[in-house]
């Protein structure tokens, strides 16, 4: 940590910042410059509130060295496999999960299921919970979604992600499904992350649309101090002023958290961009960028969708786009 | 509701549309254009999904005519009044709410809030439970917090704000406070917003960082339609590109709310800024572009606060703040 | 500035780096943390380029200490006061420019000018070059326009500020007017920035719609650079997700740049909001919050104006504005 | 377009938006909804001024049917390929332009293009003018820049891109270019488009850093109605709240410019991420997401580069990168 004084900072002011962190069994090095003085810290500051040192008189900056995250981090490790069932993502396959955004009409839902896996899916994705903007919306069909969930898993084989989005329901959805979905919008939400990480399951931790990397490292790394490693980040899209697609798929988010994290990253083009036509594209730039997986929205009959049937492929659009990654995913040392 | 088709769309699409939304219960007038035809749609469609409208081949886009709220818009009334006891926010007198960010010390959090008290503060604010980015930061006192601010309550006569993050604790922290907080980074926790719904005392809804107006007024429609009106809307600043304050207070947001909704609007420079030295501008230019209230942090000694120390004020620069408030809210026909 | 090494940095890597700066003129003091080695550096970096620095092996990151510029800074004085002929920009005084957004009809231009004037506007405003965001747009009456801004000068006895937007008129706008405006588009345009320093006449400098505060005294640095120092800043608003008002007025930019530079501050409501219900109460803010001044539009018959007649007031508006915004300004310690 | 009438509109109001619409040659078709009234437009609107039609009385917003841009569009074309002599751009060759920041040192300029060449680059690409953000960096060799990369042109066969940023300097860049960029600060610099609208030389216009697509392609309608259409997009990254990356690709806008545009589209991994690490993965991304080229910067001693080091790639590295390409523009149906 580097502290950073005012100008006007008088000897009186620095040295109390020193003491100060020399009781809190940090190290200290000033710097006397030109015009300010910056006092190096050594010593692990991770668990040191920022807010309390700012407001010594005379402090006007603070630069962390260090990043504010551990387990996520590649301190611990150089890559980390997090293996559902027999499904391993981060490993040399890439692992695609698929169907609708929703889990409604069983019918549909379990021709949906026996599609996607033809084609190559190895996780079976549908919301029984979702989280939607208005309270006037169809808000998924509940237990009786992940009672179908369930059927479904153990018809096709395929394993399961479903999302969770209240602290109450954690432990029901982990009974049901193999990987527990936290949201986007719940990126944030701490007690959740907690509560997920006092489970058994796999997390897949989508990025909140607003999110910089680091916070989205960071909430992975509530989930992990529970207890929990097994995290799949995914990059679903972050909130920009472009209007054409409904969220900008952040392509270098892939790269940079494969940089700083040893966790794996999948991406999710159907959130991305709220739009079918631009699934395909997306998806294989995100092989192209080295992603370990992609999460996709297929539905066997969109227009009846109970939502996001405009970002969903139809089965045999899905099963054309697995053919047409395979190439690009060999380019870059996977296979599908 | 306009529905704009693609100029290569046929008769018999546009009649798809037309029939499926006869079907719904809306009646349809075509208007065919040199280029795109596009269809009005008469009768309520608030609680239609455009979604599934938007996969019938043909259809490029859905244009809303109306807001997706109702039960926060001016169609219901014209200005709503909060009444928190004795304490109306709303109407011709600007509320202040003050007190610490987190509750820590017993004796400190008693003489700050006999201080802003005395200062003129109707609400005393302070955090039991903490939302904190990260996990090894001070993440709240929990329920022993909240007894103390039962007890501050008792002593100060002060009504008590505070923030609940868990579905689980709402019905004790509605126990022991006069108006629930929901922050800004659970602003689309649909289940804790249905959940302080279905209590009865008056949400603080705080806007989410990224959150447009609409969003914010959405997720004050979900509280209320769990039939729970007594919604305080608080713009508390949005992410910006700019990194000298922590977030941007958007101050026309409280104007555009004002316009749209009968919900009282409070502003929190606190959070918008980051920094106590800009608290006090921010603080006059809400209450002059018209603010029903404000919320501030205002800390004994910020210098050992255990969060946000950076931007609490102590309490006799609080008191003068109060003092230089005055002929500005006069200067827009409110008292203080 | 502190230059961050890569934990995995040699003892060869790190000497390196310091010979560099070393050779550059700095002092060096290197600080060996247990996990990463910092480098102070002391010495007047604004002119280094941190670019050569970042691509020495071993260096992980580079954190400057001091802002890039100077001559904009406090550093030079406290509070500079721009003068525009008898007008006086950053005193006691509050200084409002009005008139409509381009100069169209001469006497509709009149009458307004006149009007604005009784009202207690100072500098009239009017654009003659209007940079348009499609090629179809009403560009301005070019030097026609400009030559209508002399004769209503001469007839009202107002300043006159209008904008240019091209290196090559910058010698003709300077001629017929007393203030050169630089648009928000044009902020990051160094040429034209460049071309402004090296006239006499002082500069309006808006805000770019996507820039940070520091960018944007990057830009007046550019002016002062080339021995200009009569820059007025003018906060416009700035892009955000918000749809509801055109752009975002940043309030906090007022207090944040007479915080960081010496330079005046004046806000414009008009473009801020893209609505002249909102102009009203984002003057009294901006006033409230300590700007400098105001510039707004003000069009006789909005309906008929070629541009922007959206967020045009009537001038009997605008007067009302001018005397609602009296107390505010006096509760300030300014005078309208 | 639709013109949507406040609840409130009288129908006079109506009438009198009707009246004027016919008047501009336009027909109405009026819609009376339970709440609000809309007015169906027929008619090219494209050069009316909605700011204008706002203005009236009872008008609450006004929703275009039509793109604003028509040129840019694909009512004009399906796909134009832009020809730079006998290299063709949005063909079925992928074309990589490479180079250096800025043009510095001859020997080392020379050397770098000689490798880039050989790696299969096929447009050299270095700036003689250079856009800082601070005044106090070098701001490049101006027209003793334009001679070297004319001379590598003559040495090499490679053709030359470089960019312009005053109108004034239009003219000479033309005669010593190939390409002519139009760089992201620019893009909004209507004069400089329209200059560079009115030469023979095709036109790489560069995305600007918080600019939709739509307004890009509006800056591409400018260039082309002064009769240039040989415009090459050119994604470099918006600004985003990501810090790890010095902008944000918007890998989605390649899809969506394709979609909306028969302009050819390429992708600038080098600025977009501001890193050299991340340039290799961005490229295939780019590419895999149909990209019709790219442009990488490429220096042969990136720490002692006057500008952008930190993004540059080491000719031996650009040669793996374009051969890691191949089979990635293979599986997509191009050729490198």
């Amino acid at each position: 940590m580097i502290i950073i004084m005012e100008p006007s900072a008088t000897k009186e002011q620095i040295e109390k910042v020193e003491n100060r962190l020399e009781e809190l069994g940090c190290k200290t090095h000033p710097i006397y410059g030109e015009v300010k003085t910056v006092i190096g810290v050594i010593g692990d500051k991770r668990h040191l509130d920022n807010d309390q040192l700012m407001m010594y008189p005379g402090v006007e900056n603070i630069v962390p060295i260090m990043k504010p995250y551990k387990l996520a981090s590649k301190e611990i490790q150089e890559k980390s496999i997090v293996k559902v069932g027999d499904v391993k993502i981060g490993g040399d396959e890439l692992v695609v999960m698929a169907g609708p955004c929703a889990v409604e009409d069983k019918d549909d839902f379990f021709v949906t299921a026996h599609k996607v896996k033809d084609a190559g899916a190895k996780i079976l994705r549908g919301g029984a919970f979702k989280p939607r903007t208005s309270p006037y919306s169809f808000q998924g069909l509940q237990e009786e979604g992940l009672k179908m969930l369930d059927t479904a898993r153990k018809e096709t084989g395929l394993k399961i992600v479903t999302e969770v989005i209240d602290t109450r329901d954690v432990e029901t959805v982990a009974k049901y499904s193999d990987v527990l979905q936290i949201g986007a919008r719940n990126m944030q939400n701490f007690r959740l992350l907690q509560e997920a990480g006092m489970t058994e399951k796999p997390v897949l931790l989508k990025r909140g649309l607003a999110a910089t990397i680091e916070e989205w490292l960071m909430a992975a790394e509530y989930v992990m101090s529970e207890g929990n490693s097994d995290i799949i980040l995914c990059e679903r899209g972050i909130r920009t002023f472009e209007t054409e697609t409904r969220n900008t798929m952040d392509i270098s988010a892939i790269l940079v958290a494969r940089e700083l994290s040893h966790l794996p990253v999948v991406a999710d083009p159907s959130h991305a961009s709220g739009s079918w036509k631009y699934v395909s594209g997306l998806s294989k730039a995100a092989v192209a960028a080295g992603a370990d997986g992609l999460i996709i929205e297929v539905h066997n009959d969109p227009a009846t969708a109970m939502c996001d049937g405009t970002q969903s492929l139809k089965p045999d659009k899905f099963a054309n786009l697995m053919e047409s990654l395979k190439p690009i995913a060999e380019a870059v040392d996977r296979n599908i």
